[in-house]
């Protein structure tokens, strides 16, 4: 199943794709994509309706974040051998970890805005992977049982802020509007091999990103049964799995970041599109 | 006001303390310590509550996070001038910051429990700072007018965790239960003035921490104006502002860290004592 969530910041209504692309409401079903409606006996329930007796939304409208209630947003930094080439970093023994705050996340084609002063704000598009079952010291053999879907997530990182303003990488990462999530929640059971998607991300029509999941240094099992050492997973929780070359930080012969007008279009195989354009904070 | 949230895990209610130290039931008056409660508006309403009118909770209770719906738990690092020399770190350029998962947080009187593996978890009182209304780019001069109250916090962090595991501190930061919170929110207008607050640890009764929120490198003000320079601060938001010398970290001759058995008591002048008995998860 393709699931969203679709209507005004804060009021977002949960919604499913249907065969044909179209947007049926599930909001006589359940009242979010959130929370115990990722679980896997909530979603069976879901599979079984006939998406053609859910009444059609018609006519444009905003996709907000593909699951909402999100417990925590956890990142994963430096999780392509050739991303972590291209930023000269070493390889790293365990998964990095770093949060995006919460109030990051936003709609998959909602305007990305950067912060007053902000002159070196990147792109990242990245595999996502939404929390269906709680879970504590997971085994990675047991792990993606515990996974509702998987989406499409940019991570947008501003390098100044992540790495001259003392201290972790949270800072470049939190700033509102750095966290688009979805268009779509797609159920693991249309994800045979989250190891094998084919990733990219576009600004103003010129791709700037060419990845694979292939290439992740640390599989979304082993991050998974990494991070359930830390703490519990719960339904809801979304990790976000890094991100292959291509960033700005990287270009030769210099660094390219975004500007005002940008646009940004990132696809992942087989979970949709997503596209911002950028703003910046008067 | 000093205003609690009391009863089983994930179903506190509101109260309130009185002038005799009694507990008041809140529930009739307000959903919850959390969001636009927080407000001035809505706190002012409170405060003009005889408290003595509400019903009184006999007999012993559990207190929860003295806040609900936590939309971020923002941690400085490294903010104590006299801490920072402890640990041998330089003085920060700028805030230090990183998160913590919600799914850490818990009670003032809660168990700590020390995850599978943990060798090296370690203490941290600090003064927590809880949002009342929403800013962003908030000026030092304006900063506590945005504060709702203040609260304690114990920073529990598991030291390996956090520097040996790759990465940011975070993971040392994040683990179930590393987040006791309370037991007051102690209003804004109670705390005349936040940088002059008396604060200590003991464990098994033997102090640890003796500090004063006087030698902060960065004051509230400032670390709400810098914070809310890169991300929204919304009503229900904390800030843990950081801990003042004797971590088990810094210990001479040889660091010291927690064991199972062991108690910690925390105080911050004004605002209340914790207690949290140490576990291990099996």
């Amino acid at each position: 199943m393709k699931l969203v969530r679709f209507g005004a910041p804060g009021a977002e209504k949960p919604g499913m794709i249907d065969h044909n692309g179209d947007l049926r409401d599930l909001s006589e079903e359940v009242a979010d994509i959130a929370h115990e409606v990722l679980s896997d006996t909530s979603l069976d329930i879901l599979r079984k309706l006939d998406p053609m007796s859910l009444p059609k939304v018609e006519g444009p409208v905003r996709f907000g974040p593909c699951v909402g209630g999100i417990g925590k947003f956890l990142c994963i930094g430096l999780n392509y051998s050739d991303h972590a080439a291209e930023t000269g970093a070493a390889i790293p023994e365990h998964p990095i970890l770093f949060h995006k705050a919460l109030s990051a996340v936003v709609g998959p084609d909602d305007d990305v805005v950067m912060p007053r002063g902000s002159t070196h704000t990147d792109w990242e598009v990245e595999l996502g992977v939404v929390i269906g079952t709680k879970g504590k010291y997971i085994s990675e053999a047991d792990a993606l049982n515990h996974v509702a879907g998987y989406c499409i997530v940019n991570d947008v990182s501003e390098r100044h802020f992540q790495t001259q303003l003392s201290g972790t990488w949270t800072k470049g990462k939190s700033c509102d509007t750095f966290g688009p999530t979805g268009p779509w929640l797609v159920t693991r059971d249309e994800v045979p091999d989250p190891q094998n998607l084919a990733m990219s991300l576009d600004v103003n029509g010129t791709r700037m990103q060419t990845g694979n999941t292939s290439t992740m240094i640390f599989t979304v099992a082993q991050c998974i049964a990494h991070l359930s050492e830390l703490m519990t997973l719960y339904p809801g929780d979304v990790i976000s799995t890094g991100t292959p070359p291509g960033v700005g930080m990287g270009m030769k012969p210099e660094p390219k970041y975004l500007k005002v007008g940008d646009v940004m279009e990132l696809e992942i195989e087989g979970l949709g599109r997503q596209r911002q354009e950028v703003r910046q904070d008067a």
